[in-house]
This record gives structure tokens, sequence and C-alpha cells, in this order.
């Protein structure tokens, strides 16, 4: 740890590169991955290149995946294959996975027999299910095998497992049975046999077609550090460790935030201006067509504002509030799907509880405007007129940005979609429509 | 795991009581916290009574904060105290916590010496630092204890353990001098000492002070399932675990959300119609000024309006443009901070690379809405102005949108805030204060 990241430029510069090396493979590897960060692509090639094999394999997997792709394509290929060969299966499948075939095939035909095969088998799961997520290295054993047995298995696979925190007994047909703790084997006796230590099922198992997103939840609700991976016939695949989840968690909810804000993923820190720019503009559509939409609606409505030029006064009014409560009921029904807050059998009950609060803060707002605009333009008459068509605009807004999401669900749609952009453009004009129907013809 | 909640209500309605309750006995705690979420409080409180102690205390602690809170103060206080004193003490602690001075009293009194002395200690600490997240159990061992001595250690205290990963390595003064991990201590040999097993530092090694966000940013950057607490003399106090982690991984990234939605923490999933209006009207209220503020800027351009309705009916489109662009700045910018990826010497670089983004979506709407307003309302002129100031206002809210999350972060204030109604307000102003300054003068 370092409480600096380590400004690796000037020692680039001045060609002490030696001194750079010894200094980098002494630092961990998520600290050497911080300090490449600010290097253009160049010069963290250029590093990474400089590092031993077994620190250069972990650095690259604690790379951005953005600059991991561009790093994996820079590197000699001989470097990458022993660093490949050194990395779990389930990094070197995300390595070799972005590849192009060719490469592909090179650096599996490189790295040996029992690692390439490994690779392949994970390569064929989709990357956001369980398989794309799992290990392949695990100690499973039979139930009749004796605690001995299992310790020496342990300590002849000890260097690829990493971190290890059960052993998984398994049947003649690889059917899981149970686990047992690294405690409760510490604990036992050399001659028991695993079949008397199992005490329960595992806390969690998970199905190797489920979706991250939903193992994530899991993850969360029962509490555990690892869980085995089955298949239909509940046989053992391989195993998910949380810190695996802890980044599914944060990209789910990187993407949930990025369509909050219309934009899309990772690139939007790591790439250039126009790029930048291409991945936020398409969104920001919605508003553009939004906003001619409600052009022509003030064109329609022409005669009735020009008399009443204080009408046009709150329109800006009318927009804002409307669109910060349609996306207050969006933000809060979207994450209240993600957390799962918003259980599915609760969603009728959720919508009616929402459209509770819709009716007080339009009221509430309502009542202000009117008071607001009938004294300011001293005109009651029109601050009734203001006030009904934002309470109303407010009340359409909040059910807009609670059913959105919700209906989105419904046909399998990301709920997350309907938070940004899409709903506040949808809001735009229905309250300008209502702001504009009500006003014209009470005013 | 069961794949869809229990439903209790039925039961419970029949004074089926036992059989309730010997079914969610066999059901993992986290399960039938699900299942009790639909229930008013008082048929939860009736349930949680019926459980046996051990599993109505982890029922409790899987309960969401506010129902755990009203169970806790509706329980019977025997029962209550027989449940604390089944608890980890991070937990016990969390519910002591959120008791009257009166109640907590009486509760540690109860629980014995020892667990009330923990829970005490831990008290002490702020619940969103290092000290409100670490439990007390934990083994530490001298560098010269053998390992037969450990695993001895390890059987005594087993039960109050839950899972263990690695045992600590103390000083006679409890200053902290590494770790090993139960995998290592497994494949050692009865003989040897801890000393020996010491290859290298902790992964990551927490102060107690250590605020809650940095402490999970951490553990997500060294992928490390459990660390050491120590105080500034790096004497070990306790151990954070990864699982507690996640909770708060997951209670930051709600409060950023419910500040992009210009809300309020968890109760407005969990209070009555009333309660959840009063925690999101008040960010509205920065709508309504902006409103307010907005009606006087066309107040004070009235005339141009009135003369050019055709400026009038883009007003919505600014406001809808430039709100969106504005808020996509502030949710990039706060999510970036949060996860780490603005880096904090990069503040400036970003804010340029947010500038060049900017410059070209203001270039893109800008002409598209030269060329859609000119051609609708047939005057190039009014479509230039239009076009120009649509320019000037997207480059104003995407600044605007980053540079007040960083500015909220530089004076210590939570740069989410800085994401939702204030935002968004700050930019309704100012893009119709650009809008009509060029626009009426243009037209």
């Amino acid at each position: 740890m370092t409480a600096q990241p380590l400004n690796i430029q000037p020692l680039l510069e001045e060609g002490r590169e030696n001194e750079l090396a010894s200094l980098l493979d002494t630092l961990h590897p998520a600290d050497v991955a911080e300090a490449l960060s600010p290097l253009d692509m160049e010069d963290t090639i250029k590093v990474v290149s400089l590092l031993d094999v077994a620190q250069a394999a972990e650095v690259l997997v604690e790379l951005s995946e953005s600059s991991r792709d561009q790093v994996t394509l820079g590197l000699p290929r001989d470097k990458l294959t022993q660093m490949v060969a050194e990395m779990d299966s389930d990094d070197a499948a995300d390595i070799v996975g972005d590849l192009n075939e060719d490469a592909a095939e090179e650096v599996l035909k490189a790295i040996g027999d029992e690692e390439s095969e490994d690779v392949r088998r994970l390569l064929m799961y989709d990357e956001e299910t369980a398989g794309g997520l799992m290990q392949l290295e695990l100690v499973a054993a039979s139930g009749s095998d004796t605690v001995a047995k299992v310790i020496n298995d342990i300590r002849a696979v000890s260097e690829d497992l990493g971190d290890l925190g059960c052993v998984y007994v398994v049947d003649q047909a690889r059917a899981l049975q149970g686990e047992i703790s690294l405690k409760d084997l510490l604990l036992a006796y050399p001659g028991q046999t695993l079949g008397q230590l199992i005490q329960k099922a595992p806390g969690l198992v998970v199905r190797v077609d489920e979706d991250q997103k939903a193992v994530a939840q899991k993850f969360r609700k029962y509490d555990v550090r690892s869980a085995p991976v089955v298949d239909s016939q509940n046989r053992l695949l391989g195993r998910i460790t949380v810190d695996d989840i802890i980044d599914v968690v944060d990209e789910e909810t990187d993407k949930d935030f990025y369509r909050l804000a219309g934009s899309s993923e990772e690139e939007v820190y790591t790439s250039g201006a126009w790029r930048r720019a291409g991945l936020r503009l398409p969104w920001l559509l919605f508003n553009l067509g939004g906003g001619l939409l409600t052009s022509l609606i003030i064109d329609y409505f022409e005669s009735s504002f020009q008399k009443t030029m204080a009408l046009v006064a709150f329109v800006p009014m009318v927009m804002s509030l409307s669109g910060a409560v349609g996306s207050q009921s969006a933000t809060i029904t979207v994450r209240g799907l993600a957390t799962g807050r918003i259980a599915s059998g609760l969603i009728f009950r959720s919508l009616g509880m929402e459209q509770k609060v819709a009716t007080i803060m339009a009221l509430v707002f309502g009542l202000a405007v009117t008071l607001i605009a009938g004294t300011l333009h001293e005109a009651p008459r029109l601050g009734l007129a203001v006030g009904l068509s934002i309470g109303a605009a407010v009340l359409v807004s909040a059910f807009l940005g609670a059913v959105t999401p919700l209906f989105f669900r419904a046909v399998s749609v990301d709920p997350a979609l309907a938070s940004g952009p899409v709903v506040t453009s949808a809001n735009d004009v229905a309250s300008l429509l209502i702001y504009a129907a009500i006003g014209s013809s009470v005013a």
C-alpha cells in the first residue's frame, strides 16, 4: 500500500528503467495499475513489459477494461503468452476472450494443454453469467476421503489456488454434496472422512447459466464469501469468490448510473473527446426531439401565450419542477428494483404509494405556485391557471417516472434506461401540453 | 434458499403459529427476513418472537434498517437481550446503538460482562468508520506460538468466530506483525512457529478511524476478503470482513442515487406517503426557487419575447437540453469520484476534457437547432439566435455540472449533493439567462 500513487513519468524520462522495474516489482499489483493510469498507452506498454512475468500478469488484470484491451494488443506476443499462463483461469479467459481469433489461437496453443483447455471451456459461457465469472481452480473430494488426503490434495495444487475458503464434496458423477470450511478441516482429525464433517448444505449454490446480476444479489443476501457453480445436473463446474462479486456490483451500478446520465459505460472516462461526445450525444437526441415537439406545442397555443405573457414566464418552472419530480420517481423506482426493495409481487402497491406521494406534492406545489404567480402578477385567475397546471404536470410526471421503469422491466428492457433522457423528454412534452391546455383555457 | 418468498400471512391468520415457527427455524435467516417484509410491524414482531433465539438474532440483523429499529423497540426486553447475547459484537453494537440510553443500559447489563464490554468498546467508534464496521471476534497469536497451539486456540473460540480466513500475528504490545491464511496453517506442520510462516505483510491494514467509504475503496482495490483494523500505534483492534463491505458499497451507492433523485435514504421505500413526500419535497424547492428566478428573467425580457414569439417556442428545448447535458456531466463526475476513476491529482485534466466534450456537443446542438429553428420559422436570423444561445447554454451547463461536484468535494461537502436538483436549478437559471440575452439581441 502506498498513500500517494508513484509518479512513474520522471523515472521513465530519465531512462532509469531498471530502477523503475525493481521498484514496481515490490508494489501491490493494484498500486502499479494505479500508477500506470496517467501514462499514455505507449509508456504503459513499455512499463508492463519491464515487469517480471508474474507481476505483469497481475497488473494486467488490475487495469481498467479499456486500457487492458489496448495493453494486451500492444504487448509482444510471447510476453503476453507467459503472462496468461500465470493467471487464474477466469482472468486468463477474460484476456484471451478480448483478443481477435488468430491471436487467441496463438496464445492458447502456447500456454500448455491443460491450461488452454480450461480457458477454452470458460470462453463458452456468456460473460455476464455465473459461467463467465467462475474460476476452475478449486478443491473437490469424495465424502469417503480422509482429512489427511484432502490436505495433501490442497498441498499439491496450493500454488494455483490463491485464496481458499472451503473444499467441495462431490460424488462419483461430480454432483455436489456439500462444502467444508477450511476452519472445520483445520479442527478435524486427520483420519476423519469428509462425509463425517459435512454439516449442512452450502449457503449458496449457483447455476452456471444464472445472470451475474442475480448471482450478485444472492451473494449479498446470503452473505457468503464464495459459492460453488453447478450445471443443470448439479455437477460441480467451478467456484465464484466474493471479490469478483464486488466487481459485478460496481459494474451493474455503473450501468444504472450511466443510463441515468444518458451515457454508456466506462469509456466516458477513458476515451478521447470526440468518442466521449459520441457516447453521450445519442441520448440527448431524445431531449432534442422532445424540444422540437414542445416548440410545436407552443406554436399551436401561440395566441394564448402572446395574449397572456405571464403564462410564458412560468414555462421554465413547469419544465423544471415536473422534470425533477419525474426523475425523482424514476430514480427511486430504478434503484428500488435494482436492490430488490421493490419486490416483483409488490409493484402495484408501490405504484399506488407513488401516486399518493405525487398527489401530496402536486397539492403543495400547485398551491405554492398559485400564490406566487397570483401575487407576482396581481392576477389571481392567472395564478390559479398556473398552479392548477403545475399540479397536474407534477402528478403526470411522477406517474410517468414510476411507471416507465416498471413497464420496461415487464417487457424485459433494462429499467435503468427509463430513468434518463427518455423519461425526462416524455415529461417535457406531457407537462407542457398540460400547462398550455389548462393555461390557455383558464387564463 | 427458496425460489419464492414464503407467504406468512395465511398461516398467521389461521393461527398455525407453531407450524410457522418450526418452518421458519429451518430457513436461512435472509429468507425469513424477506418473507417478513410484506407484513405490518405488529405481525413482524409477533413472528420474530416465535423464532428460537439464535434464529431470531440472525433474522433481526438481516432486516432493513428502518424495520429493524421498529422491531427492536417492539420486542419484549428479555427476548431482545437473549438475542443480542447471541450476536457477533459488530451486529450487537449496531442494535444496541439504536436503542435509547435506558434501554441500551438495561440490555448491556443483562448480556454478561465480557460481551457488554465488547459492545461498549465498539459503540465508541463512529458508525461510518472502520471502527463502526469491525468485529472483535478474531484469532491473534504470538510469532513464537506453534501451529498446534493456534489450532487449539481456534478450537476454543470456534463457535463465536463464524467464518475465519486467517489468524493475526501480534507482538507483546499487540502490534500487528502479519497474518497467516488458514490454508497456510492447514499445510504447515504442528511444530512450526507462526513466525516461520509469515511470508509478507497483510494485503491490507485499516486504521480504526478511516472513513468506511475509503475502507470499501481499498477492499475493492486490493481484492481482499478481510482486513485487520489497528489503532495509531499499529495495535490490533478488530477485523472487517468483505460481506460488511458489500453492505457499505450498497449504502454509499444508495446515498449517491437518492441525492441524484433529490431525496434521501432508505425511508423513501418504507415510510408512509406524507413522510415520503416530506423527504422528497425539500429538494424540489431548489427547482421552485429556480423557477421563480426564471419567471423574473422572462418578465425582464418580456418585450423581446412578445415581439418574437418564435423565441418563446424554443424555451422548453433550451431548458431540456441544457438540463440533460448538465446532469450528464454531474453524474459522470460524481460516479467518477466515487469509483476513483477521477483521481484527486487529475481534476484539472478531467475538467479540461469535460470542456472539450462540451464544446463538441455545443457545436453539434447549436448547428442542429440553428437549422431546425431557421427552417421551421423560415427565419435564418432567428435560427442563428436560437442555435447560438443553445450552444452557449450547453457549454455553461456542462461546465456547471462538472465543476459543482468537484467544488463540493474541495470544500468537503458530499459531491453527490451537487448532482440533483441543486445543479439542475442552477442550470435552469443560467441557461435561460443566456438564451434570453442572446436571443433578444440577435433576433
